[in-house]
Parts: structure tokens; sequence; C-alpha cells
């Protein structure tokens, strides 16, 4: 099955972009009065007719609407700093996307080495690991921000599970295991994961991040690089729905 | 905390090859009489003082012994089919070393793309995931082999528990989703998980398996690529580990 990306969606008609209208047209060379399924990025897979075949711009007649398609039952947020490699931070981009995500956010902590994080690569990375995976959602690559920033804005609307993870040992508060914790909440769907860089969180991030609600969690024995921990976390609540 | 691999342990004294050597005099410039801390790549760590600072071959005298050191509580093989492209594959050889996996064997499927792996560069990713996890022992890399010849010569002995992930469904043999074949093993220890190539497994190595006593399982609602798949198999271990 293969999936075009629509960057508008109007009345009865789906516009693909250029790069988009190539792969379909030129690639693909499909013609006017082929069905092909198109998704909008915003969770909705429309089943159409190709009506204008112009590998400039091509456009697609909705035939079929199918809302919510390939979603997952949770809503989640990974706030994750980017690793020094950047390879590294987009192979975590792409798996995560595959396996289900709606936000990630690039934060710059106070230990971060990258301070600086563009994410147009990151989106195409997630526009294609989307249409791989079969889902019309394309998860939000949020521009960069501060930890403590990010920590602050959070929405304090509950029912929403806010978890950070780091590796320093507080003995005043103990850190669980993320199973153990989401086992907790079979009734929320809303959850916000936070993995610090290579240097860690600061304790005065975490300190932050408890005053605002966090569970401090720990994600397993193993030393996990950046990358691992954040696909980590996503397979937590990944393999957790499925136990729902 | 910085590890070198012995690749002979004999009485009281660990050898590293050159490369290790290198490492450890040229690069970190350790010299005789400091400590330096040694795996055996089987399970063991030793803390040692270096005896010989030669970057050809370094030698160091065991100070202390510790068996089982960053051990996991569980024993898993991946069979997996290697991907098209090598970068991927290993790339799952790399996290499936970060949280715990004991051997890993290249299977070539009847629908695999690629019929030929070459094993070196996994066990060097193997070696240096160990070491920058924190790890003694270094997963175990097998030569390749047919899926067919893998299942009928995998051991009887039970209490191994045998899974084999597939994407097309047969109403006679339902799948059940990992977690919840996991959930009902809490004694099981020893567990084998079989991925399939970029074209899945045919009926007739699936059909076998079964044959074999593999329980059939998905890896939840998402199309996984080949790699996302074995990593997803090696996590939902690893996560299921910690609710023991």
């Amino acid at each position: 099955m293969e999936l075009f990306y629509a960057y508008e969606v109007t009345g009865r008609l789906c516009r693909l972009d250029a790069d988009e209208s190539t792969h379909c047209i030129r690639v693909l060379r499909h013609r006017s009065g082929e069905e092909i399924d198109v998704i909008d990025g915003l969770g909705t897979l429309y089943h159409c007719r190709l009506t204008l075949d112009s590998p400039k711009g091509a456009e697609a007649e909705i035939l079929e609407t199918r809302p919510g398609w390939g979603s997952h039952p949770y809503r989640l947020t990974i706030g994750c700093c980017p690793t020094k490699n950047n390879d590294r931070f987009e192979w975590f981009v792409e798996k995560a996307t595959e396996l289900g995500v709606d936000r990630i956010v690039p934060l710059i902590g106070e230990h971060s080495e990258r301070k600086v994080y563009k994410t147009e690569r990151a989106q195409r990375i997630a526009l294609s690991a989307t249409k791989q995976s079969l889902k019309a959602r394309i998860p939000e690559i949020a521009e960069p921000q501060e930890v403590k920033s990010f920590i602050a804005a959070a929405p304090e609307a509950r029912p929403a599970l806010r978890l950070i993870a780091y590796c320093f040992e507080d003995p005043s508060v103990p850190r669980r295991s993320i199973c153990e914790v989401l086992k907790e909440q079979a009734d929320v769907k809303d959850i916000t994961v936070l993995i610090g860089p290579e240097g860690d969180f600061s304790p005065e991030e975490a300190a932050l991040a408890l005053e605002h609600g966090y569970i401090p969690i720990h994600l397993g024995p193993s030393r996990l690089r950046t990358e691992t921990a954040a696909v980590t976390a996503v397979e937590a609540v990944y393999l957790w729905s499925l136990t729902l």
C-alpha cells in the first residue's frame, strides 16, 4: 500500500505538493482516473481518484474518508535532548513515528552539548516514516525549547501523566520503572516523557519537574544512550497500550 | 567508567589485544600501576592494575573479580533476517546489545532479499555497545542460518519459550501480542523470538515453527520495519523483566 501526503484538502479535492506529485506521477507513473490513497497528516486517510496527473501539482478527488486511520490509543509527547550525533536523534524520530508518537519536542538542557537543533530534516523523516508505517497522522516536531521553560509551560490540565527519566539517584525521591508507573494508569491516555542529554538532566531541572507534577522514573538497569532511552520510553507506552 | 576487553584471561592476568591496548595506552594514556576495568566478554568484570603498558599488547593484574556483572535476568535469542540495508540491521545489533540480548542469529528466509550476511561488523558493534552500556558479556553473533534449519535445529529442551512474529493472519492459529504471551510466563527465562525479512516469513516457515512449538505473536497494530520489530521484541522482554 502506497500513501501520498496532501498539503491541502478542500471540499472533495486533495492536492499534492511538487515532491509528492513527482513521486506519484513521474516515479510511480500513476495517471488520471487511477485510485490512490492520500493522507492529510492530521489523522485522516482519503481513498481518491487521481483527476490531475501533473508532476508539479497532482490533484485527486476524494471517494472515501477514513478519520483516525492508523491511530494509537494514547497521546504521547516525548521531550528529548538532541544527541551530539544528529543521526542518532533522527533515528529516534523515525522509530518513534513507526511505533506511534504524537509530539516530539527537542529540548536543550543545562548539560546539553547540542544547544541548537534544526527541525527540517526530522520533519521529513517523520513524514516518510508515517507513510511507511501506514499512519495518517504525522507527529509534530516542535521547535527546540529549554528544558526548564518546557517544564514550566507544560499544561496543568489533568489527566496528563508526566514522567521524567534521569539517571542519578535521589534517596528522598526514589524512581520507579516506567512499566510500574504505567501499570497504575490504565485510565490515563495523555502522557509526556522527558529524556535528558548525554550529560543527564541537572538536579535543578529534575527538581523543577517534580514541582510541576512529573513522576521520576527509570528505564531499567541497562545504561542506555539518549536515543535508546527515548525509543524505550515510546516502546514502553506502545507495548503498555497492547495490554489495555 | 571505561571498560577494556581482554581476549585472554589466565590466572591473575588479563591480556588486551592490539586495538584495545592502543586505545588504553596510546589514546587514554594509561600507565603501569594505574587501575583499569576489564571485561572478558563472557560475563565477568575484572578490576585490574595495569602491569604492562604496551600499545601492542597491554597486560593487567586482576585485583577484584565480579562475575555476572551487568547481566540481565533472562536469556534471549533473537533470530532475525538481515535487512537489505546493512545499517538497519547493525543498528538493531547495537540497540539489542544496549538493552540486553544474549544471541543474535542472522536468518535467511525464503522471502529474504539478502541471502548472504557477514558477521564481522556486527561483532565489532556488539563489542563496542557492550562496553558503552557497561556490560561484561558480549552477545554472540551467530553465523547466518536458513530459517527452516534454525527452527528444526532449535533445542527442544524446556522451559524455552519460542515465539515467532509474522504479519499474515491465519484464522486457524490466531496470533497474540508478545506482551500477553510473556505475561503468562513469569517462570520462563530462556526465550527465542524470530523476526522475518521485509517480505515476511513464508507460510511454510511459519507452519514449521508452529510444529516445533513456536507460539505465533504480533508486535501490535503498527507496521514496523524489520529492525524496528526486532528491537521491539527485545524491548518487550527487557521491559517485561522489570515487572518480575
